[in-house]
């Protein structure tokens, strides 16, 4: 079950400086209704995101069965889009120590930062290592960085026989590592050509990690259908999740100022959760001046940190709160407590959780800070797939509400072309005259 | 070696609609001279953090040392500004894996999510684990529910030898825990009672733990006490580095609409280090509608995730990136990598880091986006201390010049009493009246 209660971004509760009229909402009638019907014309292509729930993961399935029972350790190497899904998988959908505790141990390897690097290989045994490798263009720098440190390693170790450790997820036919895969005989999957990578959780960039980690990818899936059939069909924003989230926030950027949308649930296990949807919101809206900066937060953690700040500081937020009803395990404070702290008595850690998040809600709504909360009644594959989809659907709408394409990243490049220029690579050498021109270092403060 | 350049934050480089103006800088003149007669005044009350350089430590190490030899497990109880502190020092001083290779095991038990408390009991062994249990007031929820389990625990197993497997940080008159530690013989250290949590760290809330990890905690008071010396007697901004980038910051903010302070390190140890900033940036300055948001960020993956809306969103940010130049191992590209990526032959892993970092720099002043870098020689005590007090005393600094008290937090009460209404504490039944006028659920969609 997700539950999304939006009360309190209601001008009825905040007032009409910072709170949505319901009016407003209404209001988007029409416009909903041009987008929605362009959405369904380019579901094949632009929306092809929303086609994943419907594939065949028996491929996906057999194949994580068989690194299973092969590996101990499963290492994906791959950045941004490329590992921010699987990564959130990993964190909602496993214990918390799965890797304390159990085989295939999973970890991430994104950055090209050389202490990371050797800290997971100092981790694993390369024997029984299974890397996977994945980029959509085939030819990310980190990536393609440390994939050469690993390949070089395991050709010293193995011969030949290093195949059998790597696996790429990559574009079908493009790119540097699917004709090095061709070539040399990887296993190879596809990220679909249409899916960019932050749509991509649920394709196999996310869903073998996953399968492999014992996650149930079908669930998983199941939740995005039941959300797709939601999404595609509602054309009234309070019907429709994945609409009044996109208008709501739309809203709240557009005319009432609030050009930073929080994030903060409560619950170690969906920290992850947030980085992935920092990725998806920043990136399709972040353009032409335009959209909202997410910003991550923990609750009750930041409680201690962030709260003075959201409700004292400049009113630009809005915020997400995500509860989650039931927790896997759960603690009472026991009878025997010290009278000082008597109130603290026969309430369970899990409820504390939950009465800091009522508590601090109500402070915001006090000083009139819109907010609302998702409810999850557990954390469970079901659950995740539906809040995934939810988050991309009213992202690719959103797009359409500010009118501008949500599914490119024009502002990417300029920084890796700059990066190849000071790297030496061929053909961007009129870069590095760029570069020249724009950085000096002459404002400078230095201290022994 | 810390040094900082500001060449990308002057309007020299970016242009004066985002960029500052030397005169800008200068015309503080009388402004800081002020200030900094009044922070020379206020060293033994709202600076007090100021002294804590020159503390003796000597208590601290011999204890820690007693810690080190007895047990093989250091859980450290607390949040907000006592924690952050503790797991900064804990993520940028100790390697990577230390946990995996080293005692004693180091722990955080910040928030009272049931599933992590479970976690961290799963990993630790009982009888070999020592609790330090943090908190200025002594009687913060969070803490003293999570130690109120782990007090039954420890009398449950050990009864009244229970006492050995506990160290109390607070107040040295004040508070519940104080008390208690009296009454039951708990070995105790004292919190200054005018340093507030989040300028704690360079107190034994912080230095501890990081004695007990074995970090050099005189080098890192040295590296505080060198940045000491340079902030309280320059008073001229290009040479106070402290003031420079307090009044960056504010001139950008205030000026030039910079409403979000982005700090974005290209190094994974030093990501915790941010989210001690941010608690520090947030809760000091976010009040009276004023101060910047913080927002973390970390090289290179966020460049796969947030710069698409740095160089191209709403253009209201200042970046401050941390460069490391020389990374504690590094990794060199092989020779024998396939030709189509030869450009990254020969680079070191670390090069790659620094290259990305140049080249996104380039990228933000080419769409003038104003930002700073900091670079360290490398991360070590000294330096990290050089660092810490340099955000200190900028962050103290800031509150006067925005005429606000940095050292107060006003606005956290409230949710607090909010949640001891919700949790039926004595006293607080007319805040469950109020929560009741101000709490609806009216608006909301749920999903099965």
């Amino acid at each position: 079950m997700v539950k999304i209660d939006y009360t309190s971004v209601m001008a009825e509760t905040i007032g009409e400086r910072d709170g949505i009229l319901r009016e407003e909402l209404l209001s988007f009638r029409h416009f909903i209704s041009d987008i929605h019907s362009r959405i369904q014309r380019e579901k094949e292509n632009r929306f092809f995101f929303t086609k994943l729930p419907y594939q065949d993961t028996s491929e996906i399935k057999e194949y994580a069965d068989y690194i299973r029972s092969e590996f101990d350790y499963f290492v994906l190497v791959g950045i941004g889009g490329s590992s921010l899904g699987a990564q959130m998988l990993f964190e909602s959908l496993t214990w918390l120590n799965h890797n304390s505790f159990n085989y295939p141990k999973f970890y991430v390897l994104d950055n090209v930062d050389p202490e990371k690097f050797e800290a997971i290989m100092e981790k694993v045994e390369l024997e029984k290592t299974c890397f996977n490798i994945v980029t959509k263009s085939g030819s990310t720098v980190e990536t393609i960085a440390n994939f050469s440190i690993i390949l070089d390693l395991l050709k010293q170790n193995f011969g030949e026989e290093y195949k059998k450790h790597l696996i790429f997820t990559t574009d079908p036919e493009k790119g540097f590592l699917r004709k090095f895969g061709n070539e040399n005989g990887i296993k190879m999957f596809d990220i679909p050509p249409k899916v960019g990578g932050r749509f991509s959780v649920l394709s196999p960039v996310g869903l073998l990690p996953a399968a492999v980690l014992g996650i149930d990818v079908d669930k998983l899936l199941q939740g995005a259908k039941k959300m797709d059939l939601i999404c595609s069909i509602e054309e009234h924003v309070e019907h429709n999740p994945a609409y009044l989230i996109a208008i709501v926030h739309y809203l709240a950027n557009m005319r009432r100022g609030k050009t930073i949308a929080v994030m903060m649930p409560y619950s170690e296990r969906l920290s992850a959760f947030v980085d992935w949807w920092r990725q998806l919101w920043a990136e399709s809206l972040g353009k032409d001046g335009l959209g909202q900066t997410p910003v991550k937060a923990l609750g009750t953690v930041d409680q201690h940190s962030q709260i003075q700040l959201y409700r004292d500081g400049i009113r630009d937020k809005i915020i997400t709160f995500i509860q989650v009803e039931n927790f896997e395990r759960n603690l009472k404070i026991p009878e025997s407590i010290p009278d000082e702290i008597s109130y603290l008595r026969n309430h369970t850690l899990g409820e504390i959780m939950n009465k800091e998040l009522l508590g601090t809600k109500a402070a915001l709504i006090k000083s009139k800070i819109p907010n609302l909360t998702i409810t999850l009644d557990e954390i469970n594959p079901y659950n995740i797939g539906m809040l995934i989809y939810l988050y991309e659907f009213a992202t690719g709408f959103s797009g359409y509400l500010y009118k501008i394409n949500p599914f490119d990243q024009p502002a990417v490049e300029e920084g890796k072309n700059f990066t190849y220029a000071l790297m030496g690579r061929e053909g961007y050498q009129h870069k590095l005259e760029e570069f020249r021109e724009l950085y000096r270092e002459k404002y400078k403060l230095e201290i022994q």
